[in-house]
């Protein structure tokens, strides 16, 4: 195979890092080497990746003083419990303040390591190996760590910059079609935010990702951590245009919550979001049903949901959205679509307005 | 009252504050005021503490939309759970991003209100109102918060400035004798470090300090700030020479681990490990015995304890110690003493060198 690697720089001032992208790249051990200054080095890991990629990872940190933890999967086990078990690891080995963290996963597994190294000893380092493209296009870039609560996702976190992020392609071979496609959701996220460009390359390949074509995937998680980074640099703690990333997802927290974690995979609850968003956007007449159904369409293209759940009443969405932490001043805002690779953020708009767009798709 | 009140700056570039120092000043309206930007507040405090602040806190905050939570007191409940009720409450009332959390109490509520400040939604404003001696002095500078583990104090936490300090002297009158000596030893412990003078100011005026002069203690809380802070500004996250801050800490948190959580007060077991550390660095020909009494002399006149507990054998001391996250590494490391005013951070001493010192107290 002909190498079709790219790096790309996050710039975040003395906190940037690298993000390497290509096939089989997650035990080459000199990118590790790179970038881990001490001795300790623990891996964190699920249930479902550790068969597949923690021995590989292991053999390739030969010469550190190593241990690991394999954490049950799912979105259902994003709590401070199941992070205690990571803490708890570090502190039966006695681990310093020197050590190295490892997340070895997809978003759940990164978001809980990020947070154990950000925690741990009020800050140790960690390096990011996502194996789901969800994770590869959204947590490589942004820092953002953190657990769920009962009462809302994510309400307990960090930012806490990797020290590089090892996004290998090949690990996608072991993702099954419905994790490929909401990983393809994030994706087609980028495009709606900012980038026309990248859309209407997607509306051409994304039977090219669904085939998990190299080239196709490394060009697209390049592009869609570059769209990202952008953002980010420009608004690393979300005080303004950070919140853009969050299209789609107001609404897919929502469905998330109400379903309850895990049931919904969070790239299909982000689908179906984007289309409520898209939906919501043409009936305030900021944009225009032709676009509409181009969203739609490229999102059933790739597989994704692009209605709601049926259990779930647009009241029950409503008063679930106000929870949510991105509204939970009391002044719901949400992201909406002007057109294609055109976002903004606004409150111009009634809860009625919400309502009956929900209400459209039951009709 | 002549009024003694002085303000101080803590220099840390876009998170600089101050710290309002004088006596019935927590509840000075215009201080929140000041340094709260949004409308949600939450007041921390415990059950010792509450009947005497709180109700004044909360008329001199009305306006805001307010909350509080009383916790229990003691270093015993500086845990993940009892943290946990903090974030229970902000989500239970909804509280954004914008909303303020103030620390009314001593070091353990200091530091797990500032933690979950740090944590909420990855981060929210937090002010510290520190009620004892010791609290003033110490959690006022530096950004430290965090919880105990049970395998070691402060394991988990983060570095977090708030808004502003606001430390009245008048809370002082209603601590106990005990709490009051408690603190007067961290205050020592500055001048230990670098700063003779102060420390022979103490020497004579450790009287008024006991007997709650309100000048004195406006003196002393400033200059010790003042004292930390510029080491602190120099290396906010401690990779130098903010470790003589742990002048008689790794000592005193192998004492307070070893005999329970809560059994010894913080402030004395530093006292005992800042003797413990000046008859070592005795043993060690770095500081003469004159020097050690000096040191002596003035932490018995403080009512402070100055020998380990004869419940832990020096070996004991010295596994405890190998746990401390200042030492973790394999390289246990001291803050030792040259003479008064003038600490260092050394490895040169060997294991034997503490169990001997230890042993002195035995004979």
């Amino acid at each position: 195979m002909k190498s079709v690697k790219q790096t790309l720089q996050v710039e975040l001032g003395d906190r940037s890092y690298p993000i390497y992208i290509g096939p089989a790249i997650l035990d080459n051990s000199s990118l590790y080497q790179r970038h881990i200054t001490g001795k300790q080095v623990l891996v964190v890991t699920n249930e479902t990746v550790a068969p597949l990629y923690l021995q590989r990872l292991l053999a390739a940190l030969d010469g550190f003083d190593l241990s690991h933890v394999i954490l049950p999967d799912g979105e259902q086990y994003k709590t401070l419990d199941v992070w205690g078990q990571i803490i708890d690891e570090l502190l039966a080995r006695r681990f310093s303040r020197n050590c190295t963290l490892i997340a070895l996963g997809g978003g759940v597994i990164g978001d809980m390591t990020g947070f154990a190294a950000a925690s741990y000893q009020r800050g140790v380092d960690f390096i990011q190996v996502p194996t789901t493209l969800l994770s590869q296009v959204d947590s490589s870039v942004g820092g953002k760590t953190g657990v769920n609560h009962l009462l809302g996702k994510n309400m307990i976190g960090a930012f806490h910059q990797p020290k590089c992020v090892i996004a290998d392609t090949a690990s996608l071979n072991t993702l099954d079609d419905r994790q490929l496609s909401s990983g393809i959701a994030e994706v087609v996220k980028y495009g709606l935010i900012g980038d026309l460009p990248f859309f209407e390359w997607l509306e051409d390949n994304v039977s090219k990702l669904l085939s998990r074509d190299t080239s196709a995937l490394v060009y697209a998680i390049a592009r869609s951590c570059q769209d990202k980074a952008d953002i980010v640099s420009a608004d690393e703690c979300e005080v303004g245009q950070r919140a853009l990333l969050n299209l789609g997802h107001t609404f897919g927290h929502a469905i998330e919550t109400g379903m309850g974690y895990g049931k919904w995979l969070h790239g299909d609850a982000v689908a179906a979001g984007m289309a409520i968003a898209a939906k919501l956007s043409c009936r305030l007449n900021w944009m225009d049903r032709e676009a509409e159904r181009r969203v739609v369409k490229l999102l059933k293209q790739a597989q994704l949901p692009v209605d709601p759940p049926l259990a779930l009443s647009p009241e029950r969405m409503v008063s679930l959205m106000s929870v949510d932490k991105k509204v939970m001043d009391g002044n719901l805002r949400l992201v909406l679509l002007k057109g294609i690779g055109d976002a903004l953020i606004t409150d111009q708009f009634e809860t009625l307005d919400i309502v009956q767009t929900l209400n459209e798709y039951t009709q």
